[in-house]
């Protein structure tokens, strides 16, 4: 009998492969297989084995995405025969990215697993910009949603809840639908000049952010043309963000003294 | 004139010191000076350099801890004194914590400075428990808040908006108010049999965690007599935490005929 192969579920974190976890490293050079799909980057893909198979399950040809049971059945079936199998998922494999659906599928079929957690886009591109997630006195709760559905429904969400002006809300996702988001945030009491940031390709070389007001984001956003995945950061931490260009002249002045 | 220093706020994520991106490792091997607390593992300040000052700002023998305006001033002083200063904070920088507070101090003060994210306490818990944070039909939100307050006073939070079944609800520093955190979430509707997890020590091999009910959580909790931080996870995500023992069978299983 061969012997049991063995699935990580690893989160590439946001981009930059410097962000990545020394164990996700640790790991990455031990896979026969590499799973992975379009929100893994590039520098992060160039990491892998030289032996090591690369699968894509991203959007195929059809611009549809592999169906995520597919997905569940070729881990399931890989590490069945025996490989050492790392399925990179952008961010954090447990937050979004039905992760958890894979971990679920491999417990059902008893394959062994195990999870390595990644910098989840909002912690890299919030480092990277240098606003901060919570601060006294501005937000004092910080969410993650998700801004997807299926393209023939509208986004239900529990916008009161939502609408907390002491909440950092992050969004992934929420490109399609960002004139609903906005709308009913301040339809529920958000103030139109909250302060909203837009990131598109975050911690990446091909990093691109707008800073502005939670009124004028889905406007913004829109004009801007981002290609690739766009996270929006709305709350009064973002307005931290405004003296940005400043700090980097400060920091590349430094830097020139160092 | 001195070559002018550089502060790396850098996340020391939950303990594990392979849970530590590798920016943090490269970023801590040029340390001149580490600033460290309580919230740093042993493990992880076992990584500093051999050469490099460690100052601890924790907690002193009368009990308090030293104020944030002396970090920051300390921070500000050493930097300026050409110092390469890396301050390591447990889980995140930008995710409570007051990381935000140093930063806004070392930007008053011109002071060059770079964010290196963490993972949190709640995604390594998360992985080592295999406990998912989203998960399609169970939580399509994730919400971080601080179950701390100064001790003349009781805990002011927006419990209409937390007590929300569909978000997995995670409670950074709640041991003290665990009473209150678990009665008003019932009061304000959250069910009494809502799956909730305590994790002391996440990700060390001090962990230790209890799985219970949200109306058992603080009897539970007190039960353990834990020592050091504990994370509390509430919400129906917490309830894939109760088939963990017979999962780490089948993973040590799989691991011996690997």
């Amino acid at each position: 009998m061969r012997d049991a192969g063995r699935v990580y579920l690893v989160g590439a974190g946001p981009g930059d492969p410097d962000l990545l976890t020394v164990k996700a490293v640790k790991t990455l050079a031990r896979a026969d297989v590499v799973v992975y799909d379009r929100l893994v980057s590039d520098e992060v893909l160039a990491l892998t084995p030289k032996g090591a198979a690369r699968i894509y399950v991203g959007k195929q040809p059809t611009h549809h995405p592999v169906p995520q049971h597919e997905i569940n059945a070729l881990l399931v079936k890989l590490a069945q025969g025996g490989r050492t199998v790392v399925r990179l998922k952008g961010g954090d494999p447990f937050i979004f990215g039905r992760g958890s659906e894979e971990a679920a599928a491999l417990d059902l079929h008893g394959v062994a697993y195990e999870v390595v957690p990644g910098i989840t886009s909002a912690q890299g591109c919030a480092a990277s910009l240098r606003v901060p997630l919570t601060h006294r006195g501005l937000a004092r709760s910080l969410r993650y949603i998700t801004g997807h559905c299926r393209e023939d429904t509208t986004l239900d969400l529990d916008w009161d809840g939502l609408a907390d002006p002491e909440t950092t809300l992050v969004v992934y996702m929420g490109m399609a639908n960002v004139g609903q988001i906005a709308g009913e945030l301040i339809a529920h009491g958000l103030p139109e000049d909250t302060p909203a940031l837009a990131v598109n390709n975050g911690t990446t070389p091909r990093e691109r952010r707008v800073s502005t007001t939670l009124a004028l984001l889905p406007a913004t956003a829109r004009a801007a043309g981002f290609d690739g995945p766009v996270l929006f950061i709305i709350g009064k931490v973002a307005g931290r963000a405004s003296s940005m260009g400043e700090r980097e002249e400060e920091t590349a002045h430094a830097t020139s003294r160092a």
